[in-house]
């Protein structure tokens, strides 16, 4: 294992997040809040330990994947341990869990929070919570990739170990050229979200850190009641805004190119054909709940694409008022997951559609054993490695699963919390059902609970094996590599 | 598609049913109830129509796998057709659905049930209930290759499609030898039981039903309060047989040969961990709930017992009884199944060890990508396909799991009853939680849902394919078979 450069990059990571931090400090300054110093002095703090620690820049710059993985998995525990400080320093949430759930819940783009009154936090706090999710939604690896003086295999590994989805594209050859062009996609879109709320007359603080949120996919929202009290106006804006930042953003740059056909790729057909299914048929099993259809039709769309894209946003109480059939639509969302090479998290449309089609190949295998017939999915064809390596993440992310929910349980809390729980977390998705609805929180959980559900917010945020790597005591047995090291060298 | 051969088949089945038939209706004899007249009947009538279309053997004898798939899945909706007849002619269910629900139910042995009085019924029904799980358990198909008068590529694919777990092996050369020597086996390890029973002073109607249930880990009992009533030594025999009957009956066939040795292969091990640590657990959790600890952990052995193999005794009601985590256990264990090629159900204890050595795998892949390690399970290396057909199981597995948990909350039941109930009817299991808990039945469930859960059951104990094929157009399609053929004649 290459130490040195892991603890460079560690450093630059650090001072990214000083740098981050400057802005709610400002946040806080524009509203007189005494809170702005507990932000300004972390942020100093980070940026002065991140110089000292990246001064001498390492001479080894072997990187290999188990080094991308490591570093990833270690500078996401990183930033939301350091982004926990400021919480828990200027006394918004006074209790370390907490503040790190919360900062976890940030980052990745969760959305799950601890609060059982988010109004009464500083403007600073609630800035801070949303420009979480902004910088964790398109990962703060692909922004460092983008500033970060080092190059070659390294980056490439950065990248594929933070990246989601089942395959990793490079929109150019260059990965820091890829970087900067994601993070300006990424910024202009947000940018037009606040302004169209804005003239949707939402107040301003709301429209940033409303639209921080949407773009990251996260679900921190700024009010007790989630969105349910904004204008109808705003709620269609915002889930017509998750559901874009659910798609694979190669297709947005696609389209700055113009080449809009193959922008269009199979993943986001899928994507939008879910989305059309469920929305159709969460609307009319809420007919007779709301007054009009419009609003049975506007809550169903809002729902699904906050749930879809595993952003968490809510505009009703989804577990109380909706029936069964569309709470387990609701359920079964959240495991589907957004598109690859977007800001959401989950599974992933790509690879449930890169199942069904093997499902549907294996079928006609058995009815015609002779015709050679290879699965296709984005006019490529599928090789076993790729479908090999989709049913290896499900096994472990099962596994994981299953055993969070053993630990969760511990709380004797009812199955469908505790489920939804781990559902809701793993799958940064924020809200669950019963005790974790959209009106519950995670407050109650004992602290051996919100150690696992971050744990499990951060694997599923990078897609299960960085964190399985830094927990397996196979990466850290140096006798092995010595002992293969003298092998190849016989 | 050969279908004469398939139709010789399905009437070689009815004949073999009706001769089963005539069981109950000796038992209802010696009750002297009326309701054997029904069972008499039903069976003379399915011997009379077995007959007359076995009276011509097909002359095509040209069988593939897709005939294998088909033929399987149609026997077993056949069965479970007929099966359902003399509950509703002899007035113990009255009406068709239910009727239907439960025998599907006996022959998958799943166990589940749609009686809210189990007591009431007389004495030849309950005896079919049971002795349904025997036939099912080891499987009827199995049955008939020990007696069909067809050989060659047909009793090879017909075994395969029926037997569980993710390889078939053939203990003999022969397959008939092979599907006799496993119904002697099993015969006499029920005998054995049903003795040991009635030395313990269990009366012997009980002995012979519950052993019945037993062997085909099935579940069905025959008193409203299950098993609780019956003595500790009764529920530490039936525990100890459950999970016996939860190993793969090749383990069985080494012993009697002596092979002690290669008998205790890789899946018993990891069957028996997992068995242990859970009964640990649970007794450790549930230490408060009994009087003794001796009740906690006879309960935990016979639940974990019951769960794992998926037979569904119980012998105290643990959805109201047990914490949280003990529930938990069990629900995780619902999923995880007993050994391939046992009479159990559930995902199977190889296909998840299978997984987890994959993810091990895939984790010293990335750690030292030049190290070529191969997995290896029960002493052979693994090969990408039975990977990958285990991947493709799963998906296919969950797809099927999804759609059903949408039908069966149309019925508007909590979450954890909808999700229990499916899990419990596609693996077989019997009992879930909530509504659907050892206590409670399915009664209450719509129409819709009890043929969506039936279908769960023959989809799951045939391992899913089967029934998807039965289901698929590309199954039934005459115009792609014809054109391929052409092709292959060009």
């Amino acid at each position: 294992m290459n130490y040195s450069i892991i603890f460079y990059i560690l450093g630059y990571v650090l001072k990214v997040e000083g740098i981050f931090l400057l802005f709610p400090a400002a946040v806080g300054l524009i509203y007189r809040e005494k809170e702005f110093l507990s932000f300004l002095v972390c942020g100093l703090a980070l940026i002065l330990i991140g110089v000292l620690a990246t001064l001498k820049k390492p001479k080894n710059q072997v990187f290999f994947a188990k080094e991308g993985f490591i570093t990833v998995a270690l500078s996401w525990v990183e930033i939301s341990l350091f982004g926990a400080l400021p919480f828990l320093i200027s006394g918004d949430i006074p209790n370390f869990t907490d503040a790190f759930f919360e900062a976890t819940s940030g980052f990745t783009t969760t959305g799950a929070s601890i609060l059982t009154n988010v109004e009464a936090l500083s403007h600073a706090s609630l800035f801070w919570r949303s420009f979480t999710h902004w910088i964790g939604g398109m990962g703060i690896l692909v922004f460092l990739l983008s500033v970060l003086p080092i190059a070659g295999g390294a980056t490439m590994h950065l990248m594929r170990a933070e990246s989601p989805g089942p395959q990793v594209g490079k929109i150019v050859p260059k990965i820091r050229d890829t970087a900067l062009i994601l993070y300006i996609i990424y910024s202009v879109m947000t940018v037009v979200e606040i302004i169209i709320l804005i003239c949707g007359r939402m107040p301003i603080f709301d429209a940033v850190t409303l639209s921080l949120g949407t773009a990251g996919t996260g679900g921190f929202s700024i009010k007790n009641s989630g969105l349910s009290e904004y204008s109808a106006f705003s709620q269609y804006v915002i889930a017509i805004f998750m559901i874009l930042f659910g798609v694979n953003f190669n297709a947005y740059f696609l389209i700055v190119r113009r080449r809009f056909k193959e922008a269009f790729i199979e993943e986001a057909r899928w994507y939008f054909c879910i989305i059309a299914v469920a929305v159709t048929i969460i609307t009319l099993n809420t007919l007779g709940v709301f007054k009009t259809a419009e609003e049975s039709f506007r809550h169903a769309l809002f729902h699904v694409g906050s749930i879809i894209t595993t952003t968490g946003y809510s505009t009703a109480d989804y577990n109380i008022l909706y029936p069964e059939l569309s709470k387990v639509i609701i359920v079964l969302l959240m495991f589907c997951g957004a598109c690859a090479g977007s800001t959401g998290g989950g599974i992933k449309v790509s690879r449930i559609a890169i199942l069904i089609k093997t499902v549907k190949g294996e079928i006609s295998r058995i009815v015609h054993p002779n015709a050679v017939k290879k699965i296709r999915f984005e006019g490529k064809g599928l090789d076993g490695s790729v479908v090999g390596s989709i049913s290896v993440f499900f096994a472990a992310y099962f596994f994981v699963f299953a055993a969070s929910l053993l630990v969760v349980s511990f709380d004797n809390f009812d199955f469908t919390t505790n489920f939804t729980a781990v559902t809701s977390t793993i799958n940064n998705i924020g809200p669950g059902l019963s005790k974790v609805g959209p009106s519950g929180n995670f407050s109650e959980f004992s602290k051996l609970s919100k150690y696992v559900l971050s744990f499990d917010m951060i694997t599923g945020r990078l897609e299960i094996f960085p964190m399985l790597l830094l927990l397996s005591p196979a990466t850290w047995k140096r006798s092995i590599t010595v002992r293969k090291r003298k092998n190849a060298e016989r």
